[in-house]
């Protein structure tokens, strides 16, 4: 496998061509942001560690029998993945009540939910990821009626497994967003990353927060939680 | 049918007892509010347009067999309808974009809709109305997953009928906010009120603004614009 040209590079990782057209290498960056990129900072490490908290966590989804975009680690900032379109909907999975769904419908954070919810935001900075439903994705083509049926199957079906895996560890998923992709044949997969950048987790006694809300919130210790969530993982 | 006590003031109406338990007496105020209350002023003669339009649109359900809170009209400003318990979710359908859709998603307002959208909103002026979807409502107890069903098909039904009506009468139906009530055997029924306060209705052929819109964006012309729409639906 040979990398190739830089085909697109986002807020936190980079995307190489190989020299297989349906594979790419992902390269993950210090970069840190929030609020659609208005916050950023650069925080030595993040990148090695979130490329090695994702193939954890990809390993477990194939493991499941979740399909995703995950081939296996290259390197401490690469992974290969199978290249896909990612579909412009975030799909955010919740078992307590925090962040935009706390504030947006006045619930306490950390609230338990009587199941788990999906939503659907488009994703779009300048718009602020917009909550929108199945309607308007559709009306506006980003995704089909039947991709959306998909995701949110995915969406659980990744949720209780990673759930699991956390909990084994000390780790409560709070909730966490995923990125889905179209494979060259239709297959529609997880892609993206799974880490503290797209992730809540807290610590499931103390409900200490060991994910990005440390650099959102200025609470300070933010590769330390990173470290933390790594270290667990892969113990 | 004797009128009792005041069982609720809302922004825009009064709700009243009568001597039958399962019917109440809606009394149509001349208040206009917008922006979630912030912005008020009183419209001689709002009132009693809106009781009129209303009860044309209520009539018109009914004979196409949607169910609503409807009786009949009592007076210049009040109407006799079914007593129900509100359903705190506000259900949005939109043929074109316009209002918050277009702000919230970055489209073009008027632009025509593939097909048409409906929206859910929990009714909380503190929140501003924000979007849900069904996980939350259900999640949160605003209503069950056979409600918004329901709700969807009815609001699809009502738009239908409304829109071609309104057609008859030279006025685009560009969306509308239904209210939905529990009956007392649990039946769900369009409730509320349905007209400029609750509606967009451009003039088909000018695109003028024949709503509220009118009172929202400063464009005067409020009354007239109401006056205009009961002269063509009573014409």
């Amino acid at each position: 496998m040979e990398k190739r040209e830089l085909l697109y590079e986002g807020k936190a990782k980079k995307i190489f061509a190989t020299d297989d057209p349906d594979k790419v290498v992902l390269y993950f960056k210090d970069d840190a942001t929030a609020f659609d990129g208005t916050k950023r900072e650069v925080i030595a490490d993040k990148g090695s560690l979130n490329n090695g908290i994702s193939a954890a966590f990809f390993t477990k989804l194939t493991e499941a029998d979740v399909p995703n975009h995950f081939v296996k680690g290259l390197s401490e900032r690469e992974m290969l993945t199978r290249r896909v379109d990612i579909i412009p909907v975030e799909t955010i999975y919740r078992n307590r009540a925090a962040g935009s769904l706390a504030k947006r419908l006045g619930r306490e954070e950390g609230e338990e939910l009587p199941f788990t919810l999906v939503d659907f935001h488009y994703k779009n900075d300048e718009l602020h990821d917009p909550l929108i439903n199945d309607d308007q994705a559709v009306a506006f083509g980003w995704a089909t009626r039947e991709e959306l049926e998909q995701m949110r199957t995915l969406a659980r079906r990744a949720n209780e497994v990673l759930r699991a895996f956390l909990l084994e560890k000390g780790v409560l998923l709070v909730d966490g967003k995923l990125e889905f992709g179209r494979t060259r044949d239709g297959e529609v997969v997880v892609a993206d990353e799974i880490c503290p950048d797209t992730c809540r987790f807290w610590d499931a006694k103390t409900l200490e927060k060991l994910d990005k809300d440390r650099f959102r919130r200025d609470l300070g210790g933010v590769i330390e939680a990173y470290r933390e969530i790594h270290g667990r993982l892969t113990a």
